[in-house]
């Protein structure tokens, strides 16, 4: 039942030991869901208890460490042998004196790594500051190293294996956007052109079905195309106004982002028209010009050009790696297509490149989730660029 | 635009500032979603930046702190005035560096709180290891103190207006379970029994639209029943097999859980049926016997007394408090209907109140929302308590 074979898991477990002997980490203890399914497949909705994955290169292969009911869960998840998956009683779940961390400290001692050099993931979701200090209790003689994206960055490159779920996923994804280019209609409340997306989101393809992103779908509209993050209401979709549609699908916790805006009513703006060419203009460009050995920042150096012939700017990144995710977020928290990122691009690298201008109170955002080749660039959806127009 | 009103929040604060009293807080530094929209009304999904609100007795109101492209949010669903929302510049995300927490010590510092004894969530979602590093680090003359759940403690008991919401997420939920009872059947791809499912939760009612749950969608079926924690597959539902409905609906970020057990197939075996009408049972009698001055032992007590009397036992708690949440968990993480814990009720205390029976690789689980009232309790949802036989 691992998504993966046990071979490629190995693959990634060889290469997280090495970015750990160069950061000086014995045994890493990773608490963030990604990595944890990265390293051993392990799957559930079970992060809101604390949960970790550790990887010792003295050993054959990591241990889960888990609420002891998610154990069998565990077990039909990963490749782990069995007696290399492990339970905490139930009596440390929302216990106020004894925390799971204190449980996993002791593991640690029992496996003879009571005093090596700790990797802990210090920003992780999940890792919260009593776990992190719970595991420094229970190991007072062991040195802790911050070891926050360790992982992380060895996921940046992804295998064939997972590029083929990405590419499942930009399938649904073209679904789901042309669900909601399809139900957002004026009149039609939020609520119920949002339902139809997830809809969409969950029953994929003929082929194969959809997994829950890690966020939400975000369809504001109005005034609320300028706060990126308030999801839906039950109020209508009014007419002659914008509304930006930031989407995704899921294939087995595997991410592709799709956003696309359109203007409901029946003649856009000039202003919303013009920069809606411009940004895609841009996109065009810039995907054109993606091609392993680039730079990050110099992927962003092309779309700032174009935009400045323009007269426009844009401050944030424009892009960041996706893949295997959780809830909060669908990033990697890795390289950015901004400046001053100097990570070079390599085949199999995957990014979410989201091209947003914002004016006043309504904005234009365009994105594509692809796949850098062994000579340019590849998109995981195939869906029309441009500004729709729903009348 | 906030949800309550402004006496409401203000009324929250004053409860939130008596128990920092107690607990010797000067100023709280909260920053669990659900405690940082009941304080102040924010609703947004930007919980995977780091934010806070700040609550301090000798200050108007509570001080917003989040990422700079979220103020606007901040200002559409907060009641707080514009100057006490504070947006940090967006080079502090994802920065090896510098943190957000970092600037949210600047700001507590100008306001003359640099030597306080500052509250702190050490085991919040999102309140990660590095968020109470950093704040630690720029605040070097405040004394810290652990304010775990001290806001989730006031939250237990909800105000009408909050009953209200949660009375609308029980209807949706009637329907959401009604839609599961329909759609699940044998062949259909759990994929698109569980993409109904979202449907429902989102569409809500003619009247009132539904937000989306803390937790996805469960519906195990087979051997995953065993496991509660795993999520769907685009598999066929198969016949003569049990599938557990473990489901929710959500208003205004208020939730109303509701699981039932169906059978797929004609003749459900009868240790089934048999276990199911003792759950139902106990389940009955257990809300027949709540009333406010009980302790939450003693409510636990009625159902193991129940039970006992079958022949069975059960170990784990049988209910959690609900209301206002955000992902990864809709549980509010203070009481709990177990032995030994003290808790007593009170009127506007709501529960999902969750009764499981696991045998080897079945089982049965009923539950019911609900809120204690002036003199026993009443559910949030109507829908038949028993076995549903799909055939």
């Amino acid at each position: 039942m691992p998504l993966f074979s046990t071979e490629e898991y190995r693959e990634r477990i060889r290469k997280t030991e090495a970015a750990m002997a160069e950061a000086g980490v014995d045994v890493l203890v990773s608490a963030d869901p990604a990595n944890m399914n990265y390293l051993t497949g392990y799957d559930g909705w079970s992060f809101y208890v604390p949960q970790v994955v550790v990887v010792s290169a003295d050993a054959d292969e990591p241990v889960w460490i888990g609420r002891g009911m998610d154990v069998a869960g565990a077990k039909l998840t990963t490749f782990l042998s069995h007696d290399n998956i492990i339970g905490y009683p139930d009596d440390y779940v929302q216990n106020p004196v004894k925390h799971p961390l204190h449980f996993v400290a002791d593991r640690l001692k029992e496996r003879g790594w009571g005093k090596k050099r700790v990797g802990v993931e210090l920003d992780a979701y999940y890792y919260t500051a009593r776990s992190d200090r719970s595991l420094r209790e229970g190991l007072p003689e062991a040195t802790f190293v911050n070891a926050d994206l360790l992982v992380n960055w060895i996921r940046l490159v992804k295998s064939d294996a997972e590029i083929a779920l990405m590419k499942e996923a930009g399938k649904i994804s073209e679904k789901v956007m042309a669900t909601a280019l399809e139900r957002v209609r004026p009149g039609v409340r939020e609520c119920d052109a949002v339902a139809a997306v997830y809809k969409a989101q969950m029953s994929g393809t003929e082929e194969f079905g959809g997994d829950y992103p890690s966020i939400v779908p975000m369809m504001p509209t109005g005034e609320k195309t300028a706060t990126p993050h308030l999801t839906w209401t039950d109020e209508p979709y009014g007419n002659e106004t914008a509304v930006n549609l930031e989407l995704a699908a899921c294939r087995h916790r595997y991410h592709s982002p799709l956003a696309r805006t359109a203007w409901i009513g029946k003649n856009p703006p000039e202003k919303l028209t013009r920069i809606a060419d411009v940004t895609v203009e841009g996109l065009d460009t810039t995907l054109a010009a993606i091609k392993p050995g680039m730079r990050c920042e110099e992927v962003e150096l092309v779309w700032r050009e174009i935009i400045a012939k323009a007269g426009l700017e844009k401050e944030s990144r424009i892009g960041y790696p996706i893949g295997v995710n959780y809830p909060p977020d669908w990033g990697e928290h890795t390289a950015s297509l901004r400046p001053g990122d100097k990570t070079v691009l390599k085949p199999n690298m995957c990014f979410h490149m989201i091209l947003g201008m914002w004016m006043d109170n309504w904005g234009f955002e365009c994105s594509e989730a692809l796949r850098v080749t062994e000579n340019g660039c590849e998109t995981f959806a195939e869906f029309p660029r441009k500004l729709f127009v729903i009348d």
